[in-house]
């Protein structure tokens, strides 16, 4: 095995670690990192928990003696800052690594390189950029929260192969198999907060929670610029998990006092309509780092149209219900010619049970 | 290697001589045949053209005396009867073959198993079953034909990765790669005929032709129930290839004699609008096995629900449009209830350029 596939390997073990660590380590980017020294593996660690050590302290722990003359691979740039567990490069070059092999710099523009300076200052090897993409895809909420102090938003939907949500009768139980909605589940348990127009509420008294074994349930988003929401939703009485309903300038005070009474946060925002700039920002204040909207497709419209989604995650199911008037997800006004149309990037396909889920990127803002 | 995978590994070969012929043998089917003696390749066919021997004759010849004790592989039964080019089976009694390993039975239930039967009565033995899938898929069009003396018939659309069509105000150019067009003229290229509704004809004046080097033109079949086709029209004038239109019983007579005067030939269904069921039989008797529906959408949502459609070829680009009124693939007024949706079957995704191809398969009828 040449040199560049060795240190591969170990980078890849060390995304393996961070990838498990999955929706318990925000507003915290992912991190993994493993220690090998003479060829064996001396040390392994994830960023668990924010609060809690980073991953190449972990790391560093558990090989002790062993660290000294060793490599370092970790899947983020070490920290230079004196934050809550000290800065990483420090710790680092204390342990006498020989050669630290890194996957992605830090992304925060302000800090980006001086973890690897302070490295490179002390004599010690660094490699950079094994595996950056992986690595960069891995943490690509954490990558939008750190530079926007914003949500990364991800516009989710099911849809058959002729690119309906719903019949035109609004049948839309199920699309989908049981395998792509669990995968909805654990999508909302690796998310922030899952955000619905009232519509939804009103069609469905949808619960917008995780059911998963252990899943950890968002923060409940709804749009609903006049408070149409019913004082029985379920999202208001279940107790399941917090509520913050978004209103725009005209929704009556009274109902708001009542909301606020049921333990609801409702924020407003300037306009007749939910500015969403404002929904964005009022969530990253909130350590919101990950937003999931499902709908609906008038929703779904206004964060592709104002360009503030960065992810699309479709299902689709190898059914066609037809008819022009059953909806497709995205409503609205929609573009009027083909050439400017949204061109979305890194396309991925995966079976799932009888669908396929497909994942792609839009434009960066 | 076992026997098994050397049985499929000369079967592929087969496979691949007999696709290889695709579109220059309807109303025939794809066959491919190998002979191998004593782990010696000595022989191989493929049937290329009606009238022309079918693919045991010309690997036969190719093998002379190498053919006696040795084993032939056919992707479908050899045929019993006394065709154009006299039973295969009996020839290859005559040639003293010992083995005949089989992908697939004939399709016609009035002769499936006979020509097997007469090889196994000579002393032959006979393996069956070998890559039997890829064999039916390959003659997904003759199965289809041969049964029921109608064409297979393909829907085939392109649409964003939000289901749309066209943007609202019908910009449709272009929606996928220079890839998957290509792709397209590919499928143009192997289909008996091409069939629009008269919108599309209105809508781009489409000449329906296949781009490609060395490119055969399929038959044109528009259906325009009360003759709307403006004498013009690019179908009509270019000369290209031969072109049908379907009508209903109100189509004006002296349009009609214009444009057989044209050289096209009108066909009246019964009833005021065009009766597909109709079409394909008239294009059955006139010896069209396949028939790719490239819309409008109301065309395919006929098809679709009328049960008259066999397989879908959707292409995907990675866009989005958005809006309301932007056009789906599937028009028509559609099912209502999610359950009695259409499920397909057998999905494929591959990519094409920078889109995605899918193929799935409609309930058989």
């Amino acid at each position: 095995m040449n040199e560049r596939s060795l240190h591969e390997k170990y980078m890849r073990l060390a995304l393996e670690n961070a990838r498990a660590a999955q929706g318990q380590t925000a507003p915290n980017p992912l991190v993994g990192s493993v220690i090998v020294n003479d060829g064996r593996l001396v040390g392994i660690g994830a960023h668990l928990k924010p609060g809690e050590p980073h991953a190449e302290i972990h790391a560093l722990r558990m090989a002790g003696d062993h660290a000294r003359g060793a490599t370092i691979y970790v899947t983020l740039e070490p920290c230079s800052h004196h934050g809550r567990t000290g800065p990483c490069a420090e710790a680092i070059v204390r342990a006498g690594l020989a050669r630290v092999v890194v996957a992605a710099p830090d992304p925060n523009p302000l800090v980006a390189g001086s973890g690897i300076r302070i490295l490179r200052d002390a004599g010690i090897e660094v490699i950079e950029g094994v595996l950056r993409e992986e690595s960069e895809r891995l943490n690509e909420v954490f990558n939008r929260y750190i530079v926007s102090k914003r949500p990364f938003v991800t516009v989710k939907s099911a849809v058959t192969m002729d690119g309906k949500i719903a019949t035109r009768s609004s049948s839309s139980r199920w699309i989908t198999s049981a395998e792509a909605r669990e995968d909805v589940h654990r999508l909302r348990h690796e998310s922030g907060a899952i955000l619905v127009g009232v519509q939804t509420i009103l069609h469905d008294d949808s619960q917008l929670n995780t059911r998963l074994p252990g899943g950890r349930n968002p923060l409940r988003v709804v749009l609903d610029s006049t408070l149409r929401i019913p004082e029985h939703a379920r999202v208001i009485t279940d107790g399941e998990a917090p509520t913050w309903i978004f209103t725009g300038s005209q929704a009556d005070p009274d109902k708001r006092k009542r909301l606020e009474a049921a333990g609801v946060r409702v924020i407003e925002t300037s306009g007749e309509r939910v500015n969403l700039n404002e929904v964005l920002d009022a969530l990253g204040a909130g350590e919101i780092s990950s937003l999931l909207v499902e709908g609906g497709g008038q929703v779904i419209a206004s964060f592709v149209e104002q360009g503030l989604a960065d992810k699309l995650v479709l299902y689709m199911a190898p059914k066609l219900v037809g008819g022009k008037d059953a909806p497709t997800f995205i409503e609205g006004l929609g573009i009027s010619d083909m050439n400017e149309a949204v061109q979305l990037t890194g396309l991925r396909a995966e079976p799932l049970g009888p669908d396929l889920k497909f994942e792609a990127y839009f434009p960066k803002q």
